[in-house]
């Protein structure tokens, strides 16, 4: 790239006003950032923190031929399959889009039959593994994506998961990202999109299926038990605060995680409760004691920022 | 009480310790801490970190008659109701025992047969809602307890939870050891011994089989999938981390807490598990919205050090 790129942030919440301010930290920032936002105070937020230089007020302007190179879709799944349908006719092949979405097989199905073709723009999709229980502009942070894993999906991607390549693409604006997005600090992995929601149904949607399944029935365990309830908060110590703090996560994004990777979250969710059950049927039989040691053996990386 | 007084703590891992270290810290510290465990390292370690005086390298040292005034009984369930019978004989009205237990029906109930009767020493049962992931006398604090509460079923306590009065008890030793655990900034409460298991069940029991359940479930589905495996380790964040943690946890602990409190916990257990298939049988329906909705209204206490 001769000149740094113009980039416009569809939604501009914790992740994509995060994205923002982490464009801003870079050394070589974008010559310009636009921001977009369905919400009027999330952009304004946006705005007021320094993230993006102008708020787009209407989709129409967003629709303007030429007026960004990268565009980023930062909302749930469900927007970001729509911005897709509406931006593919207007941008033409200098152009990239690129997204955070939670699920990647349906957006990279979308990608191949809306983009990556003669005429169109370039589509990588895209997922950073980090953000909070809590969503909004005001959460964002220039260092959210520090040490997180930033997954790819390209269509003709490797077969198992691997470190990107630079220059992974011949689309020059792919590698600029990809050159942005290790400039986060974060790792830049590529792999296939069905493989990525099968691991992502493991280590990210199981647990907010857990966490949001031991908060609502703690919370209904004592619906008619203002005593215990007021017990739960004093007794309850780091283990329930943890196991539980997902269970604030928005439904917003998560409707939309359910319903893109349905089959790979039932799956770990039958499971779990197969877990569960065999653990309860053992609680006086030394099974219990090998299901201990096997969670024992379980690590995940600690040498996170955080 | 003239003096200050003596104390044994029985059992130096990490609780202990974590004692010991909280009586130093006292303005007013015991006259002597003595210290025993049936694994000599952690004895070593708890005199090297200064957390007892002098070590008892055996048993029977411990039974000595009129050894101490506070007989602390710091190790997991079965080995306490050892100890209750084994001191039970040889102590005198003068002496009070209290434990750290994480179940307290069985231990209250051996307390009512084996103490709190004219001619035995008085017994307290006890349950500091502290503690970590891993054990040990090595990872002990005196400020483990800082914030957290501290919850007493004596024989004839309230019929419901409530703030501890000092004193409580016409029992001198009670009410020394009572405020010692106020010292250490530990909120102190009391509540029947059937109460505090139930809600143990919800507050802790359930977190520790969840986390125990995701953790072994993990290691086991990427057994034969090492680039998966580590995958997981590289891709699963935060949530992750959090949900798993106390997968570490030792099953020695676990074992007596499963083994004496086995009914309330298989009830929230199976109760899991049917909130987890309502949600795994509504991933694509509004119930999900409920749920979310549901799990977004549960708090628990976050005003704790940590």
């Amino acid at each position: 790239m001769a000149k740094q790129p113009r980039i416009l942030i569809l939604g501009t919440g914790l992740i994509g006003t995060s994205i923002g301010l982490a464009l801003r930290a870079l050394r070589e920032p974008p010559e310009k950032i636009f921001g977009w936002d369905a919400h009027p105070e999330e952009l304004a937020a946006a705005r007021a923190l320094g993230a993006i230089d102008e708020a787009l007020t209407d989709r129409a302007a967003v629709l303007t031929p030429g007026l960004a190179d990268i565009y980023v879709l930062a909302t749930p799944v469900m927007p970001i399959l729509d911005w897709m349908r509406q931006l593919a006719p207007v941008l033409t092949e200098a152009q990239l889009v690129t997204d955070v979405g939670s699920t990647k097989a349906v957006i990279s199905a979308a990608a191949a039959e809306l983009f990556n073709c003669s005429g169109r723009a370039h589509f990588l999709p895209g997922h950073p593994m980090a953000g909070k229980e809590s969503g909004g502009a005001a959460l964002a942070e220039p260092t959210l994506f520090r040490g997180a894993a930033w997954l790819f999906t390209p269509e003709r991607g490797p077969a198992m998961m691997q470190p990107a390549q630079v220059p992974a693409s011949e689309h020059s604006l792919e590698t600029c990202w990809r050159e942005m997005v290790a400039g986060f600090g974060a790792t830049v992995l590529d792999l296939p999109a069905a493989r990525h929601d099968e691991l992502c149904a493991w280590v990210s949607h199981l647990p907010q299926m857990l966490s949001t399944a031991l908060a609502a029935l703690l919370q209904e365990a004592f619906a008619d038990d203002p005593e215990g309830r007021a017990a739960v908060n004093v007794v309850g110590g780091r283990a329930l605060r943890e196991t539980t703090r997902l269970g604030s996560s928005p439904y917003s994004m998560w409707r939309d995680v359910a319903l893109t990777n349905t089959e790979p979250i039932a799956f770990a969710l039958q499971a779990l409760e197969q877990k569960l059950a065999h653990l309860r049927e053992n609680l006086r039989t030394p099974e219990l004691r090998a299901e201990f040691h096997q969670a024992n053996q379980f690590r995940v990386g600690e040498s996170r920022k955080e």
